[in-house]
């Protein structure tokens, strides 16, 4: 059983601690947290998964080389400034971040990570970045401090945690994460950091963490923009004692308890979209593969039309029809069946004429699930996203002028 | 030389004849033009371009059959229904408005092309399509009532045509086109027909037609949503003599012709996108390869950060090289180079710290173009699109509520 921990966060697992400062690299007002490290106090095993863009920041460039080992103990974060087209000299400051980070902690500069969020272009002030590392104060409880100190447009922290037993040993993971795609002007990055106390093999954590992130955070659109600097990190450091967890484990709580983590912070970030309203969640069945089921999917969560009828409580099922068809996967129209919240909109190849009042009020949720059953296979997948608004477009037209 | 021709069409090019009525199928005041045929008094050669679409309406599975053997003479064409997702009625539809048009004026039913757009699920009503074939008069000035009824949500008919002569003896090529993308609410749909005179062989009018689309109406993006029903198609009835236009002919200008005609439509189609106030070209030049230059030219024209910046007059730079790195195009960061208007923004590995005022000036322009050098090769590609603006959030949102 995976049981949800109130206020969880990526210190609620045993041996991690993390902290957070102000450090001048984003904001002026003192008060306010940009700048974060996460430590572990025992050796972890590690994984990343970053952006597959070809502009990639400096620091996706220097945490990719580092976790490559399969081995982290800490990751030093920032917001305001990403560090991305920044050349020699951005590469450098990463560098530096990493090793000033490594020794503060008493650890190898390849044990580092190194995540920063924010104009694209700029390149850091270093002297606040190395005051800010020797400022950050370690504690069992910085988790929540850490999920603040990385938020750029998101409107509140996201931070979850659940625990779980197997033979009487009580296990935990936790997480943060912050703002889903492009979601501001020249700012930018999906950050998903999450711990674990379990033990996970070295040749094991890789295939598992790319696994979680495929069907949670990559299934998270919310413009369709794709950062620069996207970063998903999973620290496992075995605090809770145990045999190493490997692709051979007969008990799945833990896979289930990543997913459940990584679950929640996907769903908060594509409802903490720019400008959203609603969250949306599609699912997708009868796909002839995942990898169909996945683009159909998001197609559809992440279609300008889509979003924009949510947004308007529009029963316009001919949009998510289109989007599928945009997608490529295949798709048997005589078979296939839609549903916008619990109504059926086409089932049997043709329209089944909902009256409009009903229509309505299936859009007219928080959530809205869309459904869509492609009729060709048996392979499902489901995306989140989030209503398009006007406030999308103003918040991200009106920033310079 | 080509020159435009002042209020020019489809019926310009000689041979060709064109006529529309109001069916009542879209609009109810008797007025408005909603139905429409082309027709042509010789014989053709034709090519047809269609949706890439795994959802697509039923006249497009009609006129991919017809058009398979490179002969066609009449369009009939339709808006405010588009025939998808009807299942067998709606291929029978199809099928009936194509051989009623070929009883009309004694072709064969598979030499009539049919083409319907607007709300997708719905039926035809067969006794006002009917009807109207039957009183569709054709008229050698006929072009531009044809480009009226084809509309849907643009805000003017689009049409154009240009002559060329080679040896004595002149050509033209005419050319109307409706709507880009999935403009509006349920309605969709790209069309673009065009006519020449000049005589084309058969075997060459394929390639030559799928080039010009390539580069012209697929490089165009509104808002990244593909239409079931894309259909563009170009007729060739050799009214204006001489030998036919094959791969080997000496001169280009038929080819030019085309591009000119193809490209003022696309440009036009990309201007009047729904809520945009500016047109966007996009230049990529410096790709690996021209596949390469496309995808970057086409990511960036339809993000949706880049089309709010371009609206916001934000001299958003940064946003442009993140669609870059999403579009997945090789790009070398220390060679590329990336202009907003006439101003560099990043070059030489580095931002080139441009003043606010000289960038929001570079912005507010009715025209904006965005002209990027991967630095990676010599390959180039053009697109067109338009800015996002609340008012198309407000157009898609608030159709049925």
């Amino acid at each position: 059983m995976i049981a949800e921990i109130a206020d969880g966060s990526v210190t609620t697992p045993a041996g991690f601690l993390a902290g957070a400062v102000h450090s001048g690299v984003r904001y002026s007002d003192p008060a306010r947290l940009d700048f974060g490290i996460l430590y572990a106090e025992r050796p972890c095993t590690a994984a990343g998964v970053f952006t597959r863009s070809t502009v990639q920041g400096a620091p996706v460039t220097v945490s990719r080389e580092h976790v490559a080992k399969r081995r982290a103990r800490a990751i030093v974060a920032n917001s305001g400034i990403a560090n991305v087209a920044t050349g020699a000299r951005g590469l450098a400051d990463a560098r530096e971040m990493c090793a000033l980070t490594a020794r503060k902690l008493g650890l190898a500069t390849e044990e580092v990570l190194v995540a920063s969020t924010g104009v694209i272009g700029w390149t850091l002030p270093m002297e606040r970045v190395r005051e800010a590392i020797a400022r950050v104060e370690l504690r069992p409880d910085g988790g929540r401090d850490f999920a603040r100190a990385i938020m750029t447009t998101d409107t509140h922290p996201k931070h979850t945690a659940v625990a779980f037993s197997i033979g009487g040993r009580t296990y935990h993971v936790g997480g943060v994460a912050k703002g889903a795609a492009m979601l501001h002007p020249d700012m930018g990055t999906m950050f998903a950091f999450l711990t674990t106390d379990a033990p996970i093999a070295e040749a094991y954590i890789d295939p598992l963490w790319r696994e979680v992130v495929d069907e949670t955070f990559n299934m998270v659109s919310v413009d369709g923009d794709t950062s620069t600097s996207d970063t998903a990190i999973l620290l496992a450091n075995g605090a809770a004692g145990g045999e190493p967890f490997t692709a051979g484990s007969a008990d799945s709580s833990l896979r289930e308890a990543l997913f459940a983590v990584a679950r929640t912070l996907a769903r908060a970030l594509a409802a903490d979209g720019e400008g959203a309203t609603k969250l949306i969640e599609v699912r997708v069945s009868g796909a002839r593969n995942v990898d169909e089921a996945r683009r159909a999917a998001r197609t559809i969560s992440s279609s300008p039309l889509v979003k924009a009828a949510v947004y308007g409580n529009d029963f316009n099922w001919g949009r998510v029809l289109m989007a599928i068809g945009r997608s490529g996967a295949a798709i048997d129209l005589e078979r296939a069946e839609v549903r916008l919240g619990d109504v059926v909109a086409y089932a049997r190849g043709g329209p089944t004429n909902v009256d409009p009042a009903t229509g309505v009020a299936a859009m007219k949720q928080r959530e809205v699930i869309i459904a869509a059953d492609l009729g060709v296979g048996s392979a499902t997948a489901t995306a989140w996203g989030c209503d398009l608004t006007e406030e999308y477009v103003h918040l991200n037209a009106d920033y310079t002028t």
